[in-house]
């Protein structure tokens, strides 16, 4: 089983750490590629930013299809694109948000949600509430790092840390959903010392996009998710 | 004060049509242009080209913003790119599914939305929903009729005038709201047909920005919908 | 076009400033005649005020029927007689809390209302339910300045300022709706001073009743909002 | 114990049966008064008709103060009044759409409601929202009897069973509530012909009423429902 | 009429507390008598607790059906099997959760809920959900008293009024119910203390299911309630 | 890895088919046990049934827990004693109505529950409001085929496909979620006639306990699900 794993920023560093989550759970089954696209934002912190990364998601997928990918990720936590992802691609399509919230939602009474600047905290309660969890999503908790300084910043754990601890006790939480691709590598580290479950988007949707493949299972195609008519304009895609 | 009203799709015929129903109730104070982006779908009848649609749109919106326009109306009724649109401009962004259920919810207990094709009803369930509008609008009812083909079949006006009146007595609703820009023409003749309140959300989205302008009002920029920071790699806008 | 601005209370020097308000964003198309009945609450602040003040502006209504008014403007927050005046009036008719928060809806994430008296919160929050604004409502906070004293007291602007501030923190909203008529005249200085958009309801409703007119549209009259039958024992309305 | 139950229309043929279902329930404790405004809407069936009432009720609340009255009842479905007379009553006042359906909740999955006319449906489902209820109102049907032929149309009951039956099975409820006190005298006939539960509000108020004094409880005094000022300018109430 | 008063735990002293509480509302014509099982947990205090205490609370009914019990409380604020006792008893189960927030809701804007334990908190609230009360539900304070502590911790009211007091501050609150049975005796004296309304459920749930009989009404049997098929294996029940 | 999946009923004919169908995904890694109580229901078709299967089910999880077993399967439509079991077991628990549930909410716009007896609706409702997906669930339906009979009666393939085919019609669904562990044999071919996902709880669940133990997840112990006091009296568990 291929499974791309798609970073909707074109920050390759970053495309890199996330490669590296994913395959750490992917099992003996499933390949992992890890890729982004060549142009759009270098990082995903506003709706703009969202939008403009779009098209190249995309792209990817449409790549994909060509190259006989069985499942997609998209590793962002604004799950950008998504829905349309899901029309292009015959295999399913999971995005990170979407992923970690549910998974989060098997664990205990409700979650928090940990992550990078105050101005994505709306979309996040946006996706929350798109996904039905937003009973389950006691808080979202913003702790002020730009999505590239996560890997520069040397007080980022530290950060993240004190935010989650803080969350768990505002929200009366007893899980954390980590609110960016950027902190996947944090996770384990993370739930030692917060001593309650940590979820990373990246990896929930890598094993859940591999279950729904072992399941037999895709996204429909019998009305709203078929496959789109091709009637672009200038915009070749892929 | 200029309005500039941004037909998403690259259907320039269609453009013309809002054009000029934009233009019949924007008044003496307000002046109307209507676009288009060059590159794009031809019409907007998935998610996907929802998503492909949403760079022209920015890209109209930027233009905007240099060439001095006071609002912007994005004509189109999956309202792409609209929370996106709001953080580049300065004034308002008025979505026109946001301002045809709005309006009609001063209008009646509920509305019915008529539309085109049945898979773009969950994504008008999706908007009804954000804008906290889910118990006034009372069913979503697709005509099959395709964007484009509403200029062009005859028959185009008597589904459209069928559609509407099953819905009445399906949902117990007492407004209509139409759910495309194609079909902004047919509006004041259904409502005669109909003996019920039929919005137009080119129309409404219209009034809605010159008034919010009027008002002294537009978007706050104290947190999400501040200006982004520009960061694209490879995608210069506008 | 002839627009009828009811003050629900007796307190004539508020009905004088709720016209000058009204006047201000109604444009040269629009006549505003700012009334309110002569028996009935001086204040609302309660269930009991709301309620006792609906038949003076019913009888209102029912006078500018006669009188050829076009459209009506309920000018205190609770909305007091919002859905029995449409079954009254043939023209659209606009309460100020839902225009106020249906206007700031377009303008960010979410708004804080901020009103008189502790014992009002509890009605806001049932016409946000109402309205569908519950989610974009994010906090209502009373200054504990009474409806009349918003005229005397000299530490009231300083109040709904400081409480403005309070609320825009609390809440982490980015609009700012005014909770009363009363407080019309202090919409543009705090707008000024607070750096975000803050809606008074009085304009805001003027311009949507207006708009609905413009766009050819009123209140359906298809079933529940038809006009009552007259069956009143010694209650001559009007 | 004083319970007064307000008939809120000024039909004294109708309050006379209210006053002897509510009596036939009350239990040896308790004294039992109807009685009915003198003017105001004959029978109440439009948002005007209700706001119209309430003056009404509110002076005979006002008049059960002064007199000793412990507990109150307001024995129309739309429970006109409700909120301000909790404020001007120091016992408990109790709505009968709202007993009706909170009792209701004890009994089975979910409750259709059989009510007069199409055009007081809305109003029922605003009133289910507003009592956290809609998840147990599987639905709301007019049978188009108006209030007055209740008692004079020979095929009332006919309809009424015929519309209960057919509820239960469009909706897929256990249990029938009664939408109009004029229904009180059909219930126990009903229940006996559909085989489940038939809630009379009327009934259901009394004893529920009688409850809460019992229980040594009243309407909280903390804040919304304290007693409210008296600044009636030309309205004696009472 | 005779009412079974089930106190789902196994501790006696809890049981005779529960029952002077509810005798002392039950009225002349109502016979209660209190029982518990003889196997079980001794307090409840988690989802554990809870489930395995209902075969006992389910064993009672059988019981009280064969020997002629009108109606039955399950007095346990977590109300334990209480759809399942529906379908097996004839006459009304009310759960003194459910009778405590739906009592509560007649009495002001909104309630909140001091219990025993914090882990108790969530279930409190998904009943809360399941009655529709979640809006009425302003906040679920624990005080940290386990349930067999209530008896014997001479600190045990004190704590309770300190908590309630805070719970009404922090929730802007107006009624507060109280989280377990063996809080009842302690009721009236907090009432005083507090100045606002105090519920307790097993009184409140008395006289629930004393009217729902003297109403003449019972648990549906159409479909969701009726009675279940015998297929136990290895279960005798009662 | 170790995952045990409990059948809740004593049926082991059922426990058989439910133990191929979970080692059917379980894929190399995992190993499937399957188990049911020895008493307890037969079937579990009421709250009666599923109350009374609870205790068997816990004696389970305690068994396991002795035995090294790392993740349980709850293999019953009503997920009974889930929220308990995870106070029980250190490892994750996941029920096949939320894995259902939450899986088929990754595959479209909205799932159709196909299940048993109709009585057992009102129970799935709950559970898709408890998970939050009461939006993507558009409907249950009942075949009216009795749990033991999926087994044996002949022309329970054509009626749930009949019943599938008549709900994705009815509701405008696009993925089919089957509504009771013993139909877990039909999901392939019934995913074959119907064109669309049918999800299959059992393996859904599978998968999604060898995801969360895979990811290094397990049921938050900070509050609510830590594990219970043991104070059972006359109640030794396994």
């Amino acid at each position: 089983m291929r499974i791309l794993v798609i970073n909707p920023n074109t920050t390759a560093s970053m495309t890199a750490t996330i490669g590296e989550c994913a395959r750490a759970v992917a099992g003996p089954g499933a390949t992992v590629e890890a890729v982004n696209p060549s142009s759009g934002p270098v990082s995903i912190e506003s709706h703009f930013d969202d939008a403009m990364s779009v098209p190249g998601v995309l792209a990817e997928v449409a790549a994909g299809e060509r190259d006989g990918v069985d499942a997609y990720v998209i590793a962002c936590f604004g799950d950008p694109g998504l829905l349309a992802a899901r029309e292009v691609a015959a295999g399913p399509v999971v995005g990170i948000a979407e992923a970690a919230m549910r998974t989060a939602a098997y664990l205990g009474r409700g979650f928090s949600v940990v992550t990078t600047l105050e101005r994505t905290v709306g979309h996040t309660w946006d996706l929350a509430r798109a996904y039905g969890l937003e009973r389950h999503c006691l808080g979202v908790h913003a702790t002020g790092i730009p999505v590239v300084e996560l890997e520069t910043d040397p007080a980022a754990y530290a950060t993240v840390l004190g935010a989650s601890r803080a969350a768990l006790d505002a929200d009366g939480s007893d899980v954390v959903v980590l609110g960016c691709a950027g902190m996947a590598d944090l996770c384990a580290r993370l739930q030692d010392d917060l001593g309650v479950p940590v979820v990373d988007g990246v990896a929930a949707a890598v094993v859940t996009a591999r279950s729904i493949v072992e399941l037999g299972l895709a996204t429909s195609v019998r009305n709203e998710f078929a496959a789109p008519l091709q009637k672009m304009v200038g915009l070749p895609l892929g």
